[in-house]
């Protein structure tokens, strides 16, 4: 089957759908209409238009955070929305600039607020093959319950760096000595745009490769992820080829990785497409 | 300076400057208007309206390379292009498409026809640090004379293979032995539209990276460069910053290379920029 179908499906979503979600100048996010006239009952905090919602509320970030979380508490009462309250992602137009305030990770998708990742590839040569690190998801996770994932990932959390969630993540998913994680090489970022039930997935990846030891076997200590497997990296794109069995976003992650090291060359039909499609135009 | 300027300059082009160069319904390049307007001369071969160029001669694909040539052998002798006479491209919709007709590839950019390349990152990690081979090229090149270039870099000519083109060119280019050049591996594409003084250079580059031994040095053996020097990835990448010392399309090359080894890093405020910038997106 097509690897392709897995970069369609992550970037399905109709513009047409969605209204920009401002505040002055910047636009923060993207809001589904649906969702867009819910916020009209807030006229204090969102001035809902046919085109466009826009946060008015004034104040500093803190205020602001505090005001919509008021908003977003009355949409989880509601069930329109579920939150995490222990994860909490920065709101800002793009990555580095301004945030304007902080919000549940729960509630990002709602707002179509740009949500940033690390994952990471581990992978171990033996002889002439490749191979990756593959984690299963646990059965109660949130989102992708029993999926298959990368060895180590994790969102971007408000005020934490990028170097600090890596070290972190592959401490809590992967027992990974802080040595060895230390040796990851940020290899690029993927990007892409989905529905969601709740709203949209506005994503950006940060990826990245570590070799691993063969004296190192990963081993959860989170309880997000059950089991690992060292998989052959041709065999990664081939369960890819026939299967919905990886979580929808680490398809990108594993495509990326297949293409940087020639596991998927191009002979395959599909290569441009692939190369060009891991990643939307900035804007 | 700012690494984007290098994208930015190589996907300089209006698309109102051009109409599409269409044979029934397949696009086969992008044409500028004052290009079109030079091929009503040959009714028989273009209808030229104001959105398009139809290719109307009828015929197999010999035929039609040599009515094409006919009409581009007046505009050589008008000196609106410059034949090179001993390469010859392809002419499809897209990579691995039907091949309409081939042309020679001083007449790709009048039609923006689709050409294809290969360019060839020859490193060597010494002690912690990774270089890069880096060749400069003879005064004489048509494109980009005096300039910096990958170690090995070639156009696809019609009828030849990836991996024949590079094995070809890393020999004539880089004295590389073949055993040494099969061990290249496929690590991605980078893609740009940049108007020149002809029309468009409408391209795609395959990408490959091979890790060189210390017992081997390149050394030229058809006059395209004149010399080479094993440079650290990191002044590499200050060289781009900081001049215009590379061949336009190496720059796209060199930040592909240096994205995914960690060189350039998230910590460059341009880093999701340049990783959505080496791509276009397909059409």
């Amino acid at each position: 089957m097509s690897l392709l179908r897995h970069i369609r499906t992550c970037n399905a979503w109709e513009p047409a759908r969605f209204v920009p979600f401002r505040r002055g100048n910047a636009r923060l996010g993207l809001i589904r209409r649906d969702n867009a006239e819910r916020l009209r009952r807030f006229p204090k905090l969102f001035e809902v238009s046919k085109d466009t919602v826009n946060l008015i509320a004034e104040g500093n970030a803190k205020a602001l955070t505090s005001a919509v979380d008021r908003a977003v508490e009355e949409l989880v009462s509601e069930r329109v929305i579920a939150k995490w309250r222990n994860e909490f992602f920065a709101v800002a137009e793009h990555w580095g600039a301004k945030v304007h305030f902080t919000l549940d990770r729960g509630a990002v998708p709602f707002f179509g607020v740009k949500a940033y990742g690390v994952h990471l590839n581990g992978y171990r040569r033996v002889g002439s093959k490749l191979k990756l690190w593959i984690g299963k998801r646990a059965s109660n996770k949130i989102v992708a319950p029993g999926k298959l994932d990368n060895i180590v990932a994790g969102g971007i959390g408000v005020a934490h760096g990028l170097e600090e969630t890596l070290l972190k993540e592959a401490a809590e998913e992967a027992a990974m000595p802080k040595k060895l994680a230390s040796r990851a090489v940020a290899v690029g970022a993927v990007s892409y745009r989905m529905e969601t039930k709740t709203g949209l997935r506005n994503d950006v990846l940060f990826l990245y490769d570590v070799e691993t030891p063969a004296s190192f076997t990963p081993r959860n200590t989170d309880g997000e992820l059950v089991s690992f497997a060292l998989m052959d990296a041709r065999d990664v794109v081939k369960r890819m080829r026939d299967t919905e069995d990886f979580k929808f976003n680490v398809n990108l992650v594993n495509i990326d990785f297949a293409l940087r090291h020639g596991v998927i060359g191009p002979e395959d039909p599909e290569y441009l497409g692939l190369v060009a499609g891991l990643h939307r135009p900035l804007d």
